[in-house]
């Protein structure tokens, strides 16, 4: 978005609204939605919360990871790497059409094929020109009992991404890496001033009832850390449903949630499908920087141990 | 502590407990107090609250920040470097043979002066046998009307610490260190299984009733995460009270906190002075760790930005 401002000298020059930061706001929309094992259904389930999504006015719309399939990684299967596809692809050029038509901004989770044998979990992000402006690969990769993703996914190889887009600077991150403080303080540091987490986090139905609450506690705390902490936005959009893949199961516990700067929660979804519309102003950013200047104080000049692992115990 | 364990070939070695992280516990005590103007009588308020923590079998003892004296930070006063003195001293040596004579660990934080003209925000470790086994230097200094600490204090010199001692690994940290990803990270990295947090944060008066319980909920939040984060105990022990210092006033409010490494509060004090007593089991960190396994996953290949400012907007 670029803004015509009159102050002095720069009077009708064309500012980036990032600049000064003030009057910019922008309004995101966050699909929780329930997958099946029909791709084509969750491909127009998805195109149809998105034109929802964009009568209301949402200018950026995100949808879960691996929004396609089901969370194929409850099981190690190989025929499961057929479903990854190249980017650009025939689902990346349904959704550029999409973006374009609806002139507007699409984070767009993908199964990413680079090659025979190196498969990534991927997003692009889509501008509302419909082109295909940025791709992160999920950096950190999980592996737990039903979620085998380390038997699909090699390690992203781009390192961490904020984009510039007419709606803000716009950082993307996938799931697991919700759990690390240096992937929302690196993308931060980017210039991102919302955080999105496409995600696809759930109960094992066994433990569910003893910590299940507490797990949860632990992925909304984590993320509100990351908005106190970098003084911006975080949006994290899950699924949500019981997926069966053979003898197992899991329940995706949706909570698709929005946090400001100050970590307040702005906007939640519970369980069910739901798609979380939210307003961000821009200011926000700004202001809380401004009363928490946490970056002004970091220790750059100690950090160097964060490049290590741990040392021996 | 040296454990005799039975494990094969091990038969009879000295094993530290760290090593195999089972059975050992430690109690530890928070003293979450009201100071005054007059440092004797802060001296001797906290030596009876560590006499009574001991009662109470607290093996580790920790005071807040800069307990012997009021908040002097809420205004720039060149008299008040006065206050600081050297270590070892007269205050570490008072607290040495309190600590040799009841066999505890005392975390003891000092205005410290390391010469004309460089102070520092302070604590040392003292172990159980009354020797000052280490120092940390506050190494994130904040500046905030009222908390003109920049102007007290050089940023600490020392890097991030964790200390091995016989109640476990005690990493240590002061204050505005709490709001930093990077210093619960690297402190850990380190080895420490328990983060302590002394401290003085408290309300500005005026803006209490707007924005007091975001502050406070941020600040649970953002240390409830660098438990989940690295899997450690965090401890944060804080002053309360209202000071004044000429027209100024802050009210310290309390809350002083143990998180669990899954992030759950097992101990807390709200307002008023009280002392918080609280078991550690350092298997938790070991159980959370396997079943949360973020160390194994971080990115240290690509966290090289984590050592620079934000890029320019």
């Amino acid at each position: 978005m670029l803004i015509i401002v009159k102050i002095g000298k720069l009077e009708k020059e064309e500012i980036s609204k990032n600049y000064f930061n003030i009057m910019a706001k922008t309004r995101i929309a966050l699909i929780q939605m329930k997958m099946s094992s029909d791709q084509k259904k969750n491909m127009s389930s998805a195109i149809k919360k998105i034109k929802e999504a964009y009568k209301k006015k949402a200018k950026v719309i995100c949808l879960p990871e691996l929004f396609l399939s089901n969370y194929f990684c409850q099981q190690e299967k190989h025929s499961n790497f057929n479903l990854a596809e190249k980017i650009p692809g025939k689902t990346t050029n349904t959704f550029c059409s999409l973006a374009k038509e609806l002139k507007i901004i699409i984070i767009l989770p993908i199964f990413e094929k680079k090659t025979s044998g190196i498969y990534h979990n991927s997003l692009v992000l889509i501008n509302e020109k419909g082109k295909l402006v940025g791709k992160y690969r999920k950096m950190h990769i999980p592996d737990d009992p039903q979620y085998y993703e380390k038997f699909y996914f090699t390690p992203g190889d781009l390192g961490f991404k904020s984009f510039k887009t007419n709606q803000g600077n716009l950082g993307t991150l996938i799931c697991w890496d919700q759990w690390f403080p240096e992937a929302a303080r690196l993308t931060s540091l980017q210039g991102a001033e919302i955080l999105f987490y496409p995600t696809a986090i759930g109960w094992h139905p066994k433990e569910k009832k003893r910590y299940g609450k507490s797990q949860l506690n632990s992925w909304i705390s984590v993320q509100r850390s990351h908005a106190i902490a970098n003084g911006v936005y975080v949006a994290a959009v899950n699924r949500v449903g019981v997926e069966k893949q053979g003898s197992k199961k899991l329940e995706f516990w949706g909570n698709t949630i929005v946090f400001d700067p100050s970590g307040n929660i702005i906007a939640e979804a519970k369980l069910g499908e739901k798609t979380v519309i939210c307003d961000i102003d821009f200011k926000q950013v700004e202001n809380v920087r401004r009363h928490w200047p946490f970056f002004r104080d970091r220790r750059i000049d100690y950090y160097k141990g964060i490049l290590n692992n741990p040392k021996d115990a």
